[in-house]
This record gives structure tokens, sequence and C-alpha cells, in this order.
């Protein structure tokens, strides 16, 4: 039996939630005296209305979550948010039409970052608040929900860490998950907050800081400016550059590391990974772009280093067209899509811990060739991997491949082009934003077709919540009692 | 210590063979009075005059071919076998310059029907039929010496098994191996015989008869005509079709099938799942291409079959251009270069039955995340398959696809435009021949740089050897003295 009362009762809760944060809004489209204030207003009474009307179902004796309940509130959460989350564009008549609407909210509640508003510096201030803020809370979501907050409602943290962001990565923050959760929130705010006033003293506006600190530090790629990152100037390029690695950071780690305690963050092999990578693939791509542009190395190390953090940490900001420079540099940003910041962060996408895992274990799957008696076990900061883990990962990781190849095949059969196809494919799985194609980094996806629009919102939330979380409800496993 | 002086022994075996079935290109030659003849007779001569000095090496007491001698065995069996097959087209100056010629050759003897001649027509025949040969030297290479001869000399029949054609379909043929070679080699020369029959009855000359014979059984696709098998009529084609099919069927199960056993030929999953999908593959692509070019159902049934089947077991020919029907279809014909036929056929890439064992563990995995503590064994015809050949298998698809990426990245970086990139490194590492952009079904590779020539032939030889062979020989695990 599912409990279905303890589902509603957290959709009512995070339907008030929902609302109140909406409303945040209303001073700002207040103080620029905009249209949109009627709209936040409304948005946001529905919100708390729905969230009221949730709580007349009382909960039963039973408040136990176990693990298909937890499963449903993850989807089911998820599916209410941006439902309800797309009120704002809808009433304000900022996106007409419920799939293109939906398909902005789900890009934001996913920390995509695709668009389909055409002229963004049109829109009014509040409403635009709203779509930065649908990324902060959609990173939050992924945060502190899978790791502090689902575990106090009793869901086993190590189930729900699986299904939200896997990985052998369950390091102890805190034993009290209270404290964690506190811990957790704690720094999401905090590196908005410095963010915001670091952007500000750089030059960006009160209003332009606040959006954009929210979208970088949910790794969500929503900006207010029509160019983008390319609409601010290089010292700006570069703090962004280092707060959106800082988002790619698993949190556990930068908690450690605020503590000081560096030795445990140099402990941690997919941190290094990820420094390894980001500065292997930027000195790479900045001698390509140097020859393929001139543009001077300043320029070419700047570009390169932007466009390689925002594409790993799947923030999806622009501040260069990078599929304007060679076919062998869009091939490289397009596999970019495919990498991943690491688990345990706001960045989706497959994670920098399930390559590693794979690498190591292709490596040893060659020692086991040749000595196929011996035990060769995988070992990560320096703990053994159980086999069924390294079977998961794996079987991720070419789920994830699968996904994308019928995925392209589906868009392909809806018209088009290969490159779009596989481009809109893999920016949606892997919640980055701009791809290639005719969805690259200076398009926009309010031309696609609303079957196109539902479907691409289909793979967001599939690749935002790990896949599994969802396809996992689509087999009789799941629904067959006990 | 590796024991060089059978590994040298096996080579001037190997040298021997093949410099004598230069020769049988002697009489054609001689026939049609065409200038080639010096190259087979010199060409020929060299490789026994090098088969004959290696056998100055005595072999030591110790004769066993232990897994390392197995392996180096392989791979510079494949080695010599390319280096000295392109004998005939630089002696006889059909194709100048090695790269190409090596390419060629490499193409012929993986099956893989990838080819650098421009005009096919206007070349000597003598050299076309070496150049069907070596297709059918490949085949033969892959399953007889897979299944039989390497077990003859000592090596553990399951070991190289693993090596060649993996996955579980290790089912004994019969106990004695000897037998076993001279069945499957009964079957493959019967099956070459049988069609080259059937094409000279529907309106092939010998000469042609003989070639195809030989380029379809090996699942190879070289063909003596500029038009591929479009040259040819309706019924021609659907013969071609059926025998393709055939070519990619397990031996095991064609010789059970011929044995009149048809209750072990439906137990195999793998056979029935490659049924399935050819039929499926072919309703599909019929009302797509019917759709799209309106050609009339007939040939839009006979162009989707065709086509289907060719690529599918990674044969190659080409009886329509895929590429000009429509996006979507341009597409799916992508998808089925990594497809592949059943293991233990002639046909490459990746091979149903591993897709099978992906397939059916995904599935099982969401068993699992819901009962992660119940035992749920995944089983292949009706056995039990043991977890480290589901890993093996599982590391395989992901290896395969990874070199995919890093294959076509390289090409990318070497200059070639994303879609040929992509389609050259697929079909290269699958064995196929045709692929798309500008390597698709009616281009050729003539105008690629030597160096790309030489990278795809590399990658040829990796996906014929599934892959693991070759890299495990870069690895230290194989080089370290136990």
């Amino acid at each position: 039996m599912i409990n279905y009362r303890i589902i509603v009762r957290v959709l009512s809760i995070l339907l008030i939630i929902i609302g109140l944060l909406m409303w945040t809004g209303i001073p700002i489209s207040w103080y620029f005296d905009s249209s949109d204030l009627d709209a936040l207003v409304w948005s946001g009474l529905i919100c708390l209305g729905a969230g009221a009307f949730l709580r007349l179902f009382k909960l039963d004796k039973d408040r136990s979550v176990r693990k298909r309940e937890g499963y449903l509130i993850v989807a089911l959460g998820w599916l209410t948010m941006v439902i309800f989350g797309m009120l704002p564009y809808i009433i304000s008549d900022v996106i007409p039409g419920i799939p293109s609407a939906l398909f902005e909210t789900v890009s934001g509640m996913t920390t995509t970052g695709a668009s389909v508003i055409t002229d963004i510096e049109a829109q009014p201030p509040g409403i635009l608040y709203w779509r930065s803020l649908t990324q902060w809370i959609g990173g939050m979501g992924i945060i502190v929900l899978t790791v502090a907050i689902f575990p106090l409602l009793g869901i086993g943290g190590v189930e729900l860490f699986v299904a939200e962001a896997p990985g052998p990565t369950s390091d102890k923050l805190h034993p009290r998950i209270s404290e964690t959760a506190k811990r957790l929130w704690l720094i999401y705010v905090g590196l908005t907050f410095v963010l915001t006033v670091v952007l500000y003293l750089e030059g960006m506006t009160p209003y332009e800081a606040i959006n954009h600190a929210f979208t970088t530090m949910a790794t969500g790629g929503f900006s207010t400016r029509n160019a983008s990152m390319a609409a601010f100037s290089p010292t700006i390029q570069y703090t962004v550059c280092f707060f959106m690695f800082l988002a790619g950071v698993n949190y556990t780690i930068i908690y450690f590391g605020l503590k000081g305690k560096l030795k445990r963050v140099w402990a941690s092999e997919e941190f290094k990974a990820y420094l390894l990578l980001v500065g292997l693939f930027t000195v790479i791509a900045t001698i390509a772009v140097q020859v393929a542009t001139a543009h001077g190395w300043e320029q070419s190390f700047r570009d390169s280093l932007f466009q390689i953090i925002s594409l790993i940490t799947t923030t999806g900001f622009v501040s260069a067209d990078y599929t304007s420079w060679s076919g062998g540099l869009t091939f490289f940003f397009f596999i970019l899509l495919f990498v991943g910041a690491c688990a345990g962060s706001t960045s989706g996408g497959i994670k920098i811990i399930r390559h590693l895992v794979f690498f190591k274990n292709s490596i040893l799957e060659f020692k086991r060739i040749i000595h196929p008696r011996a035990m060769v076990p995988l070992r990560l900061n320096g703990e053994r991997v159980r086999g069924h883990i390294i079977t998961h990962i794996i079987i991720f990781l070419l789920l994830y491949l699968s996904l994308f190849v019928i995925g392209s095949m589906v868009l392909s059969i809806m018209g088009l082009d290969f490159m779009t196809a596989i481009g809109a494919v893999a920016t949606s799985l892997g919640n980055v934003g701009p791809a290639i194609g005719k969805v690259g980094p200076v398009d926009n996806f309010a031309w696609l077709s609303n079957e196109v629009k539902l479907f691409l919102s289909f793979l967001m939330l599939l690749g935002r919540l790990e896949l599994f979380t969802i396809l996992v409800l689509f087999t009789p496993y799941f629904w067959k009692a006990n």
C-alpha cells in the first residue's frame, strides 16, 4: 500500500513554499512599477490556495515514508513545481501557450536554462526575477531536498541519495541530518549572497546581480540580458567562471573547504578529476580558439575557460558563440554536454564520478582479462566500491546514452535536422541550456513546435531526476504490492 | 616469458595460406587476359617466400600457446595479413600509395567494405578478385580461427572466444574441436558455393557471382560494380538480402538449422531478437521511405529491407542512397551502424547479444532498485549469465561508444565536418562500409587524407578484433611477466 496522504502533505508544503517565493517578486515588480504585479500576486495566491486545500487531507497514523512514497514525492513534487511555476508566465501573458510556458518553467526548475523568450530585455522585471528564482529553487531542490529534507521525512538517506545524486559519495557531513540540512542551506544561501555583492561591486545593477547570482549558484544559466554573459565585462566573466566552478563542486567538499580541512578536499578523487578536466580542456581549447580566431590569447583563454566551465557545470551561460570557431571545436563543446560536474552539486548531466568509475573500471577490466582468477577491486578515495554500485553506475551511463539516441531519433522523426536534434536532446537530458545546430549558444528554443517543447521538457525532468527516479515509475516492479 | 617462436610459426603458416590464395587469382587474370597477372604472381611469391623464411625459426620444445601468445597471434596475424595483403594493389599500381593500399586491405580483411577505389569497373579483374577474396579470408578468419583453429593450437577455446566473439554463446557444436572446425568451414564454403550458383542462375556472370558470393558471406560488401547492388535486378537483391541475413546468424545456429533441429534454433534469444529487429525496422522504414519518396510499396519495401539487413549485418552493400530520403531516415540508418548481427557470425559491430544483455539487465536493474535485497539474476536462453560476464559486456558497450566519441573528435580535429567524422568512425569501428555525410552510401573514402586513412584503418582493426584484443596490448598488465 502506498501512503498517498503523506505524499499529498509534502505537495501541500511545496505549494505553500512556491507561493511565498513568488510573492518575493512583488517588491521588485512594485519598485520597477512594472506590469507584472497582478500576475505575481495572483500566481502566489493560487499556489497558497492549492497548498491550503491539500492540507485538508488529514495524515494517517502511519506517517512512514518508504521507498515508493519517496520516489513518488520526488516525481510528483517536481511535477507540481513546474505546473504551478508556470502561472506567472501565463497570467502575465509573457509566454503565451501552455507548452512554451511549461518548457520555460521546466527549464528553470531543472536548472537547464534553455529559453523560449526571444527578447528577454523587453520582459517585465518581476517575471524575469521569478524566472531566475525557478532555477535557484530547482538548485536548492537538488541539494537540500535530497541530502537533507527527504531523510528528515523518514526516507532512508542512502536510498534517495542513490535516486537523486548517486555515486559513492555519501560522506557524512554531520551525524544529525537536520544539522546537515542547515549547513548545506547556509552554504547555498551564503554563496549566493556573496556572489550578489561581488557582481554588484563589479558593475552590475542590484537587480542584475541578484538574478545572475541565483542562476549561477543553481548552475542554471538564465540571464536578464539577450547577450547572456557576453553583455558584461571580462572581470564579471572571470568572477562568474569561479562561482560556476564552485557551484559544480560537491557540497560536502565545499563544506570541508570552508572549514579549512583542505586534506579532505584533496582526498576527493572526483574533485581532482574535475579540476584536472577543466584545466586540461582549457589549455587545449585556448590554443585551438587562438589558432581559429586570432582574437588574442587573453580573449581566447577567457572564452575557452568560460564556455568550458559553463558547459561542464551544466550552467549554460554564454560569453561567446562556440559553434562559430571551427568544426573541431563545435564537436569538442558538444561532447562537453555529456560531462557534468560533481555529484552532490547543483549541476546536472552524467557527472564526473560516473565517468571516473567507468574509466577506472575499464582499466581494471584489462587486468581482469589477463588475470581472470585474481580479485581486482575498484577503489575510490581509498575505499573499495562494491560491485552492484559499479554495475548501477555503468548501467546509468549506457541508459543515458540510449535515451540520448532514442530522443534524437524522435526529434529527427519530428522533422529536426541531425545536428539540431542531437544538440537539443543532449542539452535537455544534461540540463545544460545551449547546444549546437539551430539551438546553438546564440539561438533560442522558441521556434520549436509544441510537441518538441513538451518532449524536451520531459527529457529535462528525466535528466534532472537521474533517469531511474522517473523511469522506475513506468515499470511493473514499482506498482506491484510488495 | 612469451613464447615468440610459436607466434612466428603461426605467422609463417598464415603467410603461406595468403600466398596460395593470391595465386588462385592467376587463372582469372589469365582468362580475362588482364594486366594484373604479374602483380598476383609476384605478390604470392613474396608471401610464400616470407612464410618459408619464417619457418627457419625452429619451435621450442615448449609448444604451449597461452593467453598472451593467443592475443599476440590474433593481433600480429591480422597485421601480417593486411601488410602482405596490400602487395597486389601496390605492385599492380591499382592503388598508389601505402596509406590507401593499406586502407583497402584492412577494409577487406576486416570485412568492412569501405573503398578508396573510385572507378571500380575500370580495374583489372584479377585485382578485384583478390579484393573480394580479402573479405572472404577475413570472414573465415573470424569464424574458423576463433572457434576452431585457435583452440586446436592449444589456446583455451573459451578465452579466445571471449577475445574475438564474446557473449554467452559458447554452445558446444561438437565435443571434438577439429570436427567443429571442419563443420564451420564446410558451412562457410558450402553457403558461398550455393550463393555463387544462385547468383549465376539469376543473371550474374560467373565472375560477378563468385565475387559477390565471397563478399556477401563474409558480410564484407565489396562489389565489382560502381553502383554496388543497385546495378543488379530486384531478384538478385532479394537473394542477397536472404544470404546477408544468413551470414549474420551465429554459425552454431546455422548448423542446428541445417541439421533440422529447429527447436534449438528457436531457443536462441539472440536469433529471435535478430529476426524481430530486422522485421520491425523494415516495417517502420518501408512506411517512412514510401511516405518520403512515393517510389511504390515494392521498391520502398525492397530498399528498406536491403539497406537494413546490409547495415545490421555490417555487410555494407548499397542498393539505394539512404541519406537522400529524409533527415529522420538518415539518422535511423546511422543508428543501424551500431547494431551488428549475431555473435559467432562474420558480422562486425556491437552485436545483438550485447544489446540484449544490456537491455535485459537494465530492466532488471529497476527491479533491483525496488527490491535491493532480492537476488535478481539475468537469464539468457534459459541459463543464468554470471555477473562478471554482464560487467564485461556492458564495459565493452561503453568502451565502444567512448572510442566512437574519441575517434570522432580526432577526425574533427583533422578537419572533417561533424557528420562525416561521426559517420566515418561509426562505420569503421563497426566494420560496416558506407556511412553518412561525405562518406555516405554513394560516396567513397578516396578523398580523405593519408592520416585519416591510417586512423580509420586502426579503428577497423580495433572493431574487428573486439576492442579488448588490441587494447590489452597497450596495458602494462599484458607485458608484466607473471
